[in-house]
């Protein structure tokens, strides 16, 4: 997606050769007008899939889920939560996912009665790196019974091979910006 | 918001007599087609404010700023963190809340760069229970030097105080639902 290739080197900061920054536009402040865009970019991408439930992890996750929903006839956005609060008392699906730039692991949750057997679940999220969070979102969908659609991402670092490890358990992986290297500063696009 | 209570009393979940769980379209499953309602509804109650950014907390009120967000001129949404990344490592304002449903105190961090001087600021959030979170989103639109333009919330639990509390300081607020009483499975709105 050419307009968020240029958003990102125009707003984007890369640090290092691990980590670019969308803080601008994607992970603290939202432009909402653009991420519209982004919603009916998936909606293309994924426009011959049946998508019954579209499923992301909070935060970031939750603003590209709700400008994408439009797109899929308003299907049900359902975010797995990093932290239970007091009141998921109910019964509900874990998997374990590291976090790169938190440099932590969260055990993503999602309540059993929001995921049904047979449904087909569209994974959206802001970044795919190793895989890791799409990997334990997958995992839930599959200890629901219900089937991965497709798995979606804003901004893929191509370099750390997630998409690959993804593709290789026959999911299709969708990623509107993928980045194959950051050095010094600069970022290249695959 | 009529619609809204019908479906707080359709769908939610009242447990004990302080807290009603509506995890079914606003804190986990999201309904987005609803939730456009409510974005249009906080557009008319602010209609007469400027409003140059929306401020909010992650998770579940990214998606009531973004679903606000077109009603305001598709004005800048921020997030508020609950947890510093490793990438935010700049600047950034910081405010203690109290979490009710979770029982754990936040301290609220926004990256200065993305609060300005002199902007008009709408506070938008999923509940507004003894006002905690909102106080403390107040305190950093104040230290960035900008000022609220009103606090929205889509839930007020009217028994715990908090909106008399952020009135008796000046701000407009704008409940959607003022749940008055949980008495035993039963909700009373105001």
């Amino acid at each position: 997606m050419e307009a968020l290739k240029k958003k990102i080197l125009t707003e984007g900061e890369a640090i290092g050769t691990e980590i670019v920054k969308v803080d601008g536009f994607l992970n603290h402040q939202l432009d909402v007008r653009f991420l519209e865009e982004i919603g009916a970019e998936f909606g293309k991408r994924f426009a011959d899939r049946q998508v019954d439930k579209i499923l992301t992890v909070e935060a970031s996750g939750i603003a590209i889920a709700c400008v994408s929903a439009p797109h899929f006839n308003y299907a049900p956005v359902v975010f797995a939560k990093k932290a239970a609060p007091s009141t998921m008392n109910e019964g509900f699906y874990e998997a374990e996912a590291k976090s790169f730039t938190k440099g932590t692991v969260s055990k993503l949750k999602v309540a059993k009665k929001y995921l049904n057997p047979g449904e087909k679940v569209l994974i959206l999220d802001d970044f795919l790196a190793s895989g890791e969070a799409s990997v334990a979102l997958a995992q839930i969908v599959e200890m629901a019974g219900a089937e991965v659609a497709g798995i979606g991402a804003v901004i893929e670092k191509g370099y750390q091979g997630g998409s690959d490890r993804l593709r290789a358990k026959g999911y299709q992986v969708e990623s509107l910006a993928v980045i194959d290297k950051i050095d010094d500063g600069v970022i290249t696009f695959r």
